[in-house]
């Protein structure tokens, strides 16, 4: 699938697809000194282009909408208001996001939820504006695009192959 | 936590404790010969009363209600009511109830989800209803639950303590 | 990655591709009526080709294997020679493989986990063998391929693009 | 259960409860000023006397323990020995853990196995020893004590109750 009906949805929330690609570049550069910004922004894109990827962005992003408009119901909309940092359905809908190139995803999801890199800590400034969904979406996107590019730059290594009956 | 909150959304649903309690029966009967509608009952308020079980549910349901007033933004609206195979937001959310007692909560939660036993296939034949997160949040409960009374009824046996250094 | 290593792995164990293909194909034939076995075989294929789930089966294989050796450290051993019911660490791992094509896989390793439907029936009667963790793996393997096989299916559906600002 | 059988455990592979009572401390009293030691150190407890927790610990810790012992069949072994950072059956296994608090505890799980903190990253700079598992495990088992810290302390906290019917 495109990835364009993502991006619209992330422009529309305040996120470029480059802002993403940058918090990948600051994750990934450390290990790959060859890495580009370029192979970061198609790594976002190919993320984005996986349909599942999508419908979970649709469903937080719509999430975060409708508690601006005030329109959740109750208690929903004031747990969502005071962005509760009990309420776990953001992390788990995440979830579905991290780990489409594997569970190795995890670690870079937890850790850019913890220190809020770049846009993500830019969505929690903003008055007014409710983000529970979208930072935690966002860190799995580009925890995604990040262990997509370990698996792109790490493919040739080739281990022993099983050849006994131990 | 109360699990009232819980019970109160899922009855303005059309669910109640009893019908989640009835499927939990069917499960775990085949299992353990002395098990009662009364301890099914109980485990199902057990996870019920889990807070992050609740703030689950009550974002499920929220999802389902303004899918039925028409006022989700598209192309969610559209995705809920068709009720699209490929949807998996539904699956992901309920991954954060199957598991409150552990992993093996998980088989349980794909089966009920497939069969569609009890009250979870009631609510797919109800038109002008959209249930597509009830449906899976319900198979989650259900399925916690019984892995909680199998926690509670194998609770005795014991296996030899590690003691050497091998 | 070649998926090779991964077929030599299950047929080591007893399982060839063809009837984790034969699951698949009884699972998603009741949908599309076109479907054939050879689209099962090469989506089985395409899952084992996955990095993630090679790394996933070797793992849960080794465990099988030096179990059934009787090398594992107490209590452990013990636990896998019983086949503990309450031992989740069999479905936690084939979570690992379930998702790599979302999460709607799910419903589909819990289905079979249940019902051992073919293959993964047979890995359970056979006496002095240990399975504790190959029959999950294989269950979260077909419910990939079903997963894979339904996202190729349903591909071509269109929603409304979202175009307001509601 | 009791938490001994998970402390011997991780007392034979160098770790102390203490020393994760440490790192749960670092994260949580930062949001907590009353948070004391003592407290920190019960949770721990807590977390390890879920036998979910236990059977996770012990299937990690066997990995580790039969790798150093250069016995795991082929390609396993080696991948083992190079900590391959690709392999993700050991954030796959932590995710069994990390969990049991709810999926609030994903977060704190990533980060830890990011920066790797305390015990964690000294597991990692042990020469002959081989701690694939045993340092994602420590991670996953510090984020669900703070989780439950989190829950516990966070307890009183009531949001509006839905009262109409939409």
């Amino acid at each position: 699938m495109s990835y364009q009906l993502a991006a619209d949805m992330l422009e529309r929330r305040g996120v470029t697809l480059a802002s993403i690609a940058e918090i990948v570049y600051i994750l990934q550069s450390a290990y790959y000194s060859d890495l580009t910004h370029e192979e970061c922004l198609a790594s976002v894109k190919a993320v984005l282009g996986k349909r599942e990827v999508q419908y979970t962005l649709m469903t937080g992003v719509a999430l975060d909408e409708l508690a601006e408009q005030g329109v959740l119901p109750q208690p929903l909309q004031a747990v969502m208001e005071a962005d509760e940092s009990l309420y776990g359905a953001d992390e788990t809908l995440a979830l579905g996001i991290t780990g489409v190139y594997g569970m190795i995803g995890l670690t870079g999801f937890g850790y850019l939820d913890k220190i809020k890199l770049g846009i993500i800590g830019k969505l929690n400034d903003q008055e007014g504006r409710i983000h529970v969904f979208l930072d935690d979406l966002v860190a799995g996107i580009a925890a995604a695009a990040s262990a997509r590019i370990a698996h792109r730059h790490e493919g040739a290594r080739v281990y022993p192959h099983h050849t006994g009956t131990e």
